[in-house]
């Protein structure tokens, strides 16, 4: 078993305080890139396709890499991968290339690789071709009933998930993404220098255990909505988003769409509804 | 002229506040997609590439076409461009596509593209690999003696920022990049929900006035420092990033070695220096 990477090192450090100078050491999040290939079976050889090359932090890669497969549609089920492993090759990126083998009979489709990176709809890009094509992805509205949130728990969310962040306190510089259960009790964290990372490697998690879709779950994000993370919450199945920090419109026009639950600007004492206030439970 | 889409927009929320809950209109920042193209003449006739789409705020759109396309080296002078446009189609998208046209002569290398959004060198990806591709790109450590910052002026850079942010004081959620001069004074301030735009924005600016390289000048950034930010301020020239949050490891990398000046945590009593303490000029 080869470990992969760290999460955190040490740099030297000028500390400016009211006048005072001092060197010191500090602990920053490691940053590096991650190159995802597929390899498939195509044409009666085996075919190696680079997917995406992102930077992120190191720790949990396989999860990261399935994790965005599968938030693209590229990756239906944890059944159709035989095997994830690093791509050995000279000392340094020993660790920053993750392959996928599918299984023989499990294609990839490259030409829906193609579709979701460039252009994604004949009439150009827009908010509107933005969300149709996550239809045309096969992304349905969540339904109703499989998820009741209270008032209570939804306010200490953000609290929950800073509490269990380890990164975060050692470089103060680190998103964190966790799956949450209605009751409160966190599910998975995961901390990346990226927040839709972050969510990769919960997702990707989840789709390795075979768990997806999360209709019963809340995915609790240490930073701001954007479609992005909106994109991989409704592919996991995911009906809630809560949010630290505040929506973008198309994050919203995308939680309307598809009947999901949008929370931004939560604190302990109050949150704002953008979408999906029906899966709050009042107080009483 | 035609005019740019809108940065902010209004949504319906439900805003719950200790028990209370309330019914009120919200402001957001608008997310849309953006669609760069790049034509050239090339084999004998009229040659459109498209180079990334990217999702962003709208505004500035032209100067983030143009400084995301010279930060990964593909453009190299504002005389290179004979036009910049929108693509007019249909009525959604009409502003979402933006053509960069190049003088007859001025040829893109499609190349080089390939090479920045794909694997950086032969040995694989890697924090080294992706510091020697920005080298390769033809980037050179930044000299001295073009810039020194008064300490009590750094502190006072992200308040001087954040008191010019129109869109964050309405939407509590969006980033910002400033040029600074040395005496403090803002020279240009752009917003975006990506971070990364908000810096293409500001160097692009700079970029079409002819103003590249800012060899004199500060980037302030609202929020974390990535090796993509400190990317782009070394293409344009800025030998210091003063950071709101936290830098990453592959950014305190970068700027040790293109001799770059990196703050984080920056606040009003104080801050951090990672890299190019030289440029900093002690209060006495």
């Amino acid at each position: 078993m080869i470990s992969p990477g760290k999460g955190v090192t040490s740099v030297k450090v000028e500390r400016y305080r009211a006048g005072d100078r001092s060197r010191r050491k500090d602990v920053v999040a490691v940053e590096e890139p991650l190159e995802i290939r597929v390899e498939d079976l195509h044409g009666g050889g085996v075919r190696t396709t680079t997917v995406s090359v992102t930077m992120r932090t190191p720790g949990d890669d396989f999860e990261l890499a399935v994790g965005f497969l599968y938030g693209e549609g590229l990756l239906a089920s944890a059944r159709d991968v035989a095997e994830i492993s690093y791509c050995m090759g000279e000392e340094p990126q020993q660790y920053n290339i993750v392959v996928v083998r599918l299984r023989p009979g499990s294609e990839f489709d490259v030409e829906a690789l193609a579709r979701n990176f460039y252009t994604t709809s004949s009439c150009g890009v827009c908010g509107k071709a933005s969300l149709e094509a996550v239809e045309i992805r096969g992304c349905e509205p969540l339904p109703e009933g499989t998820l009741s949130i209270p008032e209570g728990i939804l306010t200490s969310l953000p609290e929950r998930l800073r509490e269990r962040q380890g990164l975060f306190d050692r470089t103060g510089g680190i998103h964190a993404a966790g799956r949450f259960a209605p009751d409160g009790s966190l599910l998975e964290l995961k901390e990346d220098v990226g927040r839709h990372n972050a969510v990769d490697k919960v997702v990707g998690k989840a789709f390795l255990s075979e768990h997806l879709p999360l209709l019963g779950e809340i995915l609790c994000v240490s930073g701001r909505a954007s479609f992005e993370i909106m994109q991989k919450a409704l592919a996991a199945g995911l009906p809630a988003v809560v949010a630290v920090g505040a929506p973008s419109s198309l994050a919203v026009d995308l939680a309307k769409r598809f009947n999901m639950t949008l929370v931004g600007f939560t604190r302990s004492d109050g949150f704002n509804v953008y979408a999906g206030a029906q899966r709050i439970e009042r107080s009483t």
